[in-house]
């Protein structure tokens, strides 16, 4: 079993790095190519046209996205088809090519689900094995896009089930992670640099200050989540075909991006990361607009994932109640950055561990307890609807 | 339910902390005491008979130590009494007084234990909640005693079953880790500093470095656990009574000191920690010394953890094995270190956390990666007969 579990988690990380490698290149040059030419961005709404018709034609399970594979990983049914990995990955680059608010680990989970379903299925895997193995391309997927190996390996455990980690996969999901993380790097991709903030001694105070925070992060979790959910939904039920309702969700970026008059919450969003970092006078109304910007990309349709977006919104908000409570802003910032999505994927555990991982450990006691109280706070609910109560959080 | 979680994980937090911070201050005082009068040595025998003596008066199922806190856990029997706390304490101290090999976090896991099952029956709490109590308790002695709060957390919810992390007492389990930690600094202790390794990108020939390293942690883990156990369980087997049985295990450490010619292995020995990061001329003899001490100390009865005696021969391990595989010195015994505990107690995500909070970021992929590995590879065995096997590891 060991041997097993070494030399194809190492396989499925290094098919998720390779694949990772190639998306986050493609992406870069995409954002580049957008940044030069602002008015690519009217070509969204055509953009979402063309991905619609071709997910509606194609797509079939496709179009289930990371709920397909967890799904999967619950049920043990049909393989993931292997036409994802390619698909999401254009999907996403034209989604960010054309300005769409998108992240990047939505489409990592699905090439490395799909790419490790692929390699499961050629070496005839057990139900066990198998189910094992597509966590672990959870894990080899996020771990390399963002290149935080040990958050990836936790991830691909925990995002699985609500309220309980399972350590079946540990060995496979790190090996994965870890392998995929070098392979990506070896490639020559090289991940963003965030600011460290300086260290901040807890006391009762400062734990007190957390609550408060964690409240604030737990909010924006919920508006972000129902946000989501309740527009993918009526537009679903209103606008069935894919096509229109992507064309219209295009229209609609467009339009507030007229209405903002700034492309700064358009595509990934990097910049606004770090600025919130550093940035003292960040105004209140930034975490908004790119909340807005993303629901309504996600919401219609388009491609990518929430991780990069739920950390610019994150960090923004963290920066503005940092400054109210009177907590270091950088610190805010990179607690609110990976303390919202923890609550709103559910997984408190990996985004501490990535944070350490992306701003060092004097992130780690802050970072967790917003995690977990914000975590506790937003219930059983979440961005990936697949995600199994295992144990419930009342 | 969250109102309940906060106040009393917070008051779990402060009697840990409290019992934490004396107990930390009475071993300091206690080491002193035997490092200035090297022949308070020669009492450990006496020593030995007389604990051995009031815990066969007084102990009853206070003698279970750390598993009958485990156990409660899960069977939510009888309370653990209260009495746990001073006698574990005394015993502790007294077993460093005199130069015997042990560490800390058995005592502030049972003293944890003890006080939050106190506070459960003080306010009437249902079986769920003395359950996550009893979690927050372990977590809260681990967390204040070392002074890492996020491990302690992680600890006190994954050392109950092997395979697998509930989340039921995560906020209870963190919030007393932290109130305890932060109680325990206020009270003015203040936690050992170990060197910060250098950082050492990962490659696939630094993986396969670790791999053999895990191997090595997992047979030293091995031979710990099983000579542990076999001692233990042959020495209750040939000498029934306490007192004759600790005396007799006071005489052998004794000759063991007297055969070495050196101090070096007495007591929690955290120089040897620190010298293990900083020697690169450490003899190989010297974790098999360290572990002949502890197994022997522990092994006849005398009271404390295995944590900080791991620690020792993990670091000294870890010396010697990067030096063999051309690994930097002090990230070795760093790895090492946390690695040897996660294998021996099987809690590899705990102790990967652990090393950050003592030694930074730097250590992450590494250490995880030889926790896993060597949590793999140590099988269904560990310090903690009452771990229940959640999910098997093959």
């Amino acid at each position: 079993m060991l041997g097993q579990w070494l030399a194809l988690g190492a396989l499925v990380g290094v098919v998720c790095g390779v694949a990772s490698a190639a998306f986050l290149w493609l992406l870069e040059e995409a954002t580049r190519l957008r940044e030069a030419n602002g008015g690519l961005v009217y070509a969204l709404p055509l953009a979402g046209w063309v991905l619609g018709a071709v997910y509606a034609r194609w797509g079939g399970p496709v179009r289930g996205g990371n709920n397909l594979v967890l799904e999967t990983v619950h049920t043990g049914d049909a393989q993931v088809p292997l036409r994802m990995a390619p698909m999401v990955l254009v999907g996403t680059v034209l989604t960010h090519l054309f300005g769409g608010s998108a992240g990047r680990e939505g489409t990592a989970v699905q090439m490395g689900g799909s790419l490790a379903d692929w390699v499961a299925h050629r070496f005839r895997a057990g139900a066990d094995l198998r189910r094992e193995l597509l966590a672990a391309g959870i894990a080899g997927g996020f771990g390399s896009v963002f290149g935080t190996p040990v958050a990836g390996a936790v991830f691909g455990l925990e995002v699985v089930v609500v309220g309980r980690l399972g350590y079946e996969a540990l060995l496979p999901a790190l090996v994965a992670s870890v392998v995929g993380d070098v392979v990506t790097r070896g490639l020559g991709i090289q991940h963003t640099v965030y600011p460290v903030p300086g260290a901040l001694p807890l006391s009762v105070t400062v734990i007190g200050k957390w609550l408060v925070f964690a409240v604030g992060v737990a909010a924006v979790a919920v508006v972000f989540v129902e946000g989501l959910h309740r527009l993918k939904a009526g537009m679903e039920k209103r606008v069935p075909w894919l096509p229109l309702r992507m064309a219209m969700g295009g229209t609609a970026v467009v339009m507030l991006w007229l209405w903002v008059g700034t492309d700064a919450y358009l595509g990934l969003g990097v910049p606004g990361i770090v600025r919130a970092f550093e940035d003292p006078g960040l105004p209140v109304s930034v975490f908004a607009w790119k909340l807005a910007f993303t629901v309504v990309t996600l919401g219609t349709g388009f491609l990518g994932g929430e991780v990069t977006p739920l950390f610019f919104i994150g960090a923004s908000l963290g920066n503005v109640l940092a400054r109210m409570l009177g907590l270091p802003v950088d610190l805010g910032a990179a607690v609110g950055m990976a303390a919202l999505f923890a609550a709103a994927a559910n997984t408190p555990l990996a985004l501490s561990i990535m944070a350490v991982e992306l701003v060092g450990a004097g992130v780690l006691p802050h970072v967790m307890i917003v995690s977990t109280v914000a975590y506790v706070l937003t219930g059983h609910r979440g961005i990936y609807p697949a995600q199994r109560i295992g144990r419930r959080k009342d």
